[in-house]
């Protein structure tokens, strides 16, 4: 058993790995922090945790630095800085959710985000937490881990990027795309994406028989995208992200259209994709021209990806859909965890989602 | 007063053209039908409208067509093959709000629709009843049916090209975008948009908590928005459509991506929209970058427009907030019925949207 | 035309009585009162109301008082024990939608809301704004306005008093039940009841495919339900009152259940509502044993009441939707508004509902 | 590994069943029946299956009947008579989730189902299925069926019922009611409820946004809960029941209200509640006063109970939150089925619901 943490235990990410953890066979959760819970049993504040955890939430100076394998981060930006290199100091993995560690140069981090990084030694260090496109350098980390005793970092994805990133990236490493082409994406989301904090633009009655699109142009998983998009494309992809928040609490579907080199067949694109996807535990590729639900896979680590090359256009429309609470946050934080500690990959992820 | 029918009005659109009628200061509503309510209370079906009105749902065949100066027609499509010509006959000016005279092509509608047209000697004579962008055909009817006699055919729009018209018809006309880049247009939808007959994946817990794109490039509203855009660009414009149902009952909110010239300003862009719609009643510009709510024009005519201008990709994304039964069905009908007839065209459609 | 402001426009009900008056024939908005949103555009805090006012948020100490003749009070109790009695005493007619002169017994008030009663000698004189049980109370209001100079004081009821009282003052008034028996009332309610302070329990992600009961026993609106049923009854009636939160905005299901002498037929029943009720202009009955629908009244001043007396229990089970916002708030307090200001009863309140 | 098949398995409960079986470690499925799926691959029909099952939906008729060791019934009232007899006589162990085996007595069976009773014979051996009651009588069918070789048929209880059972019971079986009083109860229910079938009741946009009661007085759970009551009380128990059907996907909310006798003491109530139940795995009681939300229970087998004594009424309100398919059917049939087959009654049901 790896003894683990939560910091950041009352949002909605937060208490999500709560429950991970809680279910995980080989998880001991040692402590839950919340500044504004200290004390507060988990169960008062969630009561579906009733009769599975009689902890109480701590605080993050608590913390039995000691006694832990590893913490997972469930904190806004800038709030790891302090935190994670600390963690480390003491040998313990940090598998961060925060978007901290994400982008690999710091002048885009603090254009996007608007502050200075406070710990840009440690964006080499850490490991972009996408298994499924980055998973050898994961399973590195679990190496220096074993070999050096070196605690893992690792920088969990945004929920957008995990789900652009899963949609588009076979056909860009394919080098099926038109150079120069903008990518567009649009996205909607639930409203747990907003987080727990009560603010007018999250309260039921102004999210309820609504729909808008947000942050047009300006959204911070923007250069995430496009990070990752380049790697997989070995080269700049321009992209235009559009993400819309809708009346569910849970989901994200996004759509990325591709403009792609004429000419292209379908069996040529459902070959890019099940070369890419068919051996991936949570990824699930849907025949060709079905787009997926939400729902499908609400609560899980699963990625459902459905996609259609219009031949009027050349525009590829590639749809996944994941849990921006599962897959786009805790359990592919947990998918990471299980490859740094030297688990297998899916070990307390195999639940099967709400099927009604 | 001018007497007035809706035919199938048992459906969302219809009834909403009932209530609508039942509103206007010059419409007096003297039939209403439903093959599959015949005989029953209006008021039994939709409570509602208890205690503003007693009509009950008689047959087409049942029609005063002596004492009628206009019908709606909100059937499938299909359906108005036979009553339009019939009821153009009897001098009786036809709001068709089925798809069936949408498109000047008659190839195409029987490619799309998969069914040969019914009554093409009618095509030329409709008016595609978009009043923002096609009001001098409309008052062009106004002129024939006063002046010779002859009664209008309006053909209404579907509500994503409505939608998705609105948007981007101003950019399109001005020459700004690149020419052969495709237009990439996603949008969502509330159910209603799919109806009253009670399917699988109409079902409340098929929509609830799940978001899915659907008829992914292949939608029988693209070619109607390629028409559009044609006309709007003098060019071709190639369309990738991609609708997504989401679980409010009503409301579209369509995002257009279009590549624009490289270089163009925000003033510009400004200016250009501006000069579209400043003098439109129905129409609403949001401050720059700040996109709409479909909440905002809930059970109205009015669309909102916001529209952000990406410098990095050139691409501007502009989003047209509508009521999908509202300016998207049944009152942009009103608002032809009202012009067609010489009423003031904002004439029972002036109430304030829900707020809340 | 009556010069009108509302106090405290920036929530649910503020804001939906600014879009009664603005589409009130007879009355004019002045001014809208806001603390948090002083100085902003009221339709840039709702843009539905973009086109229809250019009004700005102002503060309670700029209301013009020389030059206004009524004012809504939308504001949370003991908010109004300082502006009711100013305006009163500037000759401003006040509609107050707090609870501070709902209840007759200062004790009881003291008691349930656990503050001291700020204007005590006020509340003989404030009439109960509820028209359809007390009209000629706010008739007489209205002939000392005009006979005597004296400005109305209305205390507008709670949303579920409202919905409690309609249901049941029929047959309390009849005599009909077993005295003794408490009067059991269950009643669903919309989040917009929470009002727009965010709170953790009124975000969307909280409220959304949850159902709560809340305040069992212990809801401040069950003393005003008890003051209305013993005046009905002629003596004290014991309610036993649990309100139940569900994801829905708008709107109050209340039923409830009354233990009857034995032997009640259901003609007698349906005589006793239909005498009550049928030259009500904003009161419908459902054919017996028919269940009102909350969207059938929504937007509206309607209450849709439907009821069923069980042979075996003989308890009726008495139902009556409204809107939480309009006729358990906004709309009714418009009502009242006409009443006192000798305009006809019904005026701005005539339109017809969402249908669908 | 036990072998059971799902018949109705199209049919949300039945689907869940499936689900549950998938995860549960001692049950292989190996059938699942749907007369209009039949062929169709289950996760076709529900994609959430993805990747989990290769089965394919086949008929009744093709049931591997030698190689079943017990089967779930999922189907409406009817249609176990035909097929739980065939299956009792090739050994095989039924858990019956219609409702055709729950009432013991024929004549009120046939007078709220309004149809003739098939299969008398079975009524009386047929043990109903709510655990926390009647365990003793699920552990004497294990017996019987290891013993003498002799299959179970557990007829599992309604979910109105089994929230409104769970709710009453302890002070029922206390003796601390007023005689002769009837029971109140208000339940508001989720969707699913209302089933698979497509009808215009149960079509988003119907149920979106709206609540309503519905056969109130006159529902067919009625006198499966006063058959319960009876139990419990040992004596006829009047119950007058009210459903309200409210826009959430899965759960029941059941508020009791009992009339008790008059003086009982807040620590009196909670001792009766704490002893019933402090040691049954699925049953939560929540501080004093506190009432339960049904997301807190969503996809478990858990019921959360609260309760509140109001002193001026001596009304006891005690609601109970349950999942409409989880405890309310599906994951109850499970417990069931673990405990007839000698497994431990929690296997398979351990895991966590949504928290967020």
């Amino acid at each position: 058993m790896f003894k683990v943490a939560v910091v950041g235990a009352s949002g909605y990410t937060g208490v999500e790995l709560v429950r991970l953890i809680l279910e995980h066979p080989e998880f001991e959760l040692v402590a839950a922090t919340s500044t504004s819970e200290n004390g507060v049993p988990i169960s008062d504040k969630y009561p579906s945790l009733l009769g599975y955890t009689d902890l109480k939430y701590s605080l993050v100076s608590d913390l039995p630095v000691r006694d832990l394998d590893l913490v997972f981060l469930a904190v806004p930006h800038t709030a790891a800085f302090d935190i994670a290199p600390s963690l480390l100091e003491h040998g313990i993995s940090v598998i961060d959710l925060s978007a901290d560690f994400r982008l690999k140069d710091v002048e885009v981090y603090e254009k996007w985000y608007n502050v200075a990084h406070g710990a840009p030694d440690l964006i080499e260090r850490a490991v972009y937490g996408l298994p499924e496109l980055y998973r050898h350098q994961l399973v590195e980390l679990a190496a220096r881990r074993v070999q050096l005793g070196e605690p893992a970092l690792v920088a969990c994805p945004g929920c957008y990027p995990t789900a652009s990133a899963l949609a588009a990236a076979p056909v860009l490493a394919a080098d099926a795309m038109m150079t120069g082409r903008p990518v567009i994406i649009n996205a909607v989301s639930g409203a747990s994406g907003m987080g727990r904090s009560a603010t007018d633009a999250s309260l039921f009655s102004n999210v309820n028989e609504d729909a808008r699109s947000y942050n047009v142009g300006k959204h911070r998983h923007t250069p995430e995208i496009e990070q990752i998009y380049a790697i997989e494309a070995s080269q700049h992809v321009p992209v235009s992200f559009t993400p819309i928040l809708i009346p569910i609490t849970r989901g994200i579907v996004a759509n990325v259209a591709i403009s792609m080199l004429p000419g292209l067949r379908q069996d040529v694109i459902e070959v890019i994709y099940q070369t890419a996807y068919s051996e991936e535990p949570f990824v699930k590729l849907l025949p060709y021209g079905q787009m997926p639900q939400s729902s499908s896979v609400s609560t899980t680590n699963q990625a459902h990806i459905g996609y259609f090359l219009d031949e009027n256009t050349d525009v590829l429309v590639a749809s996944c859909a994941i849990d921006n609470l599962g897959k786009g946050a805790a359990t592919q934080a947990v998918q990471c965890a299980n490859i740094v500690l030297g688990l297998s990959e899916t070990m307390g992820l195999e639940r099967i989602g709400v099927v009604v």
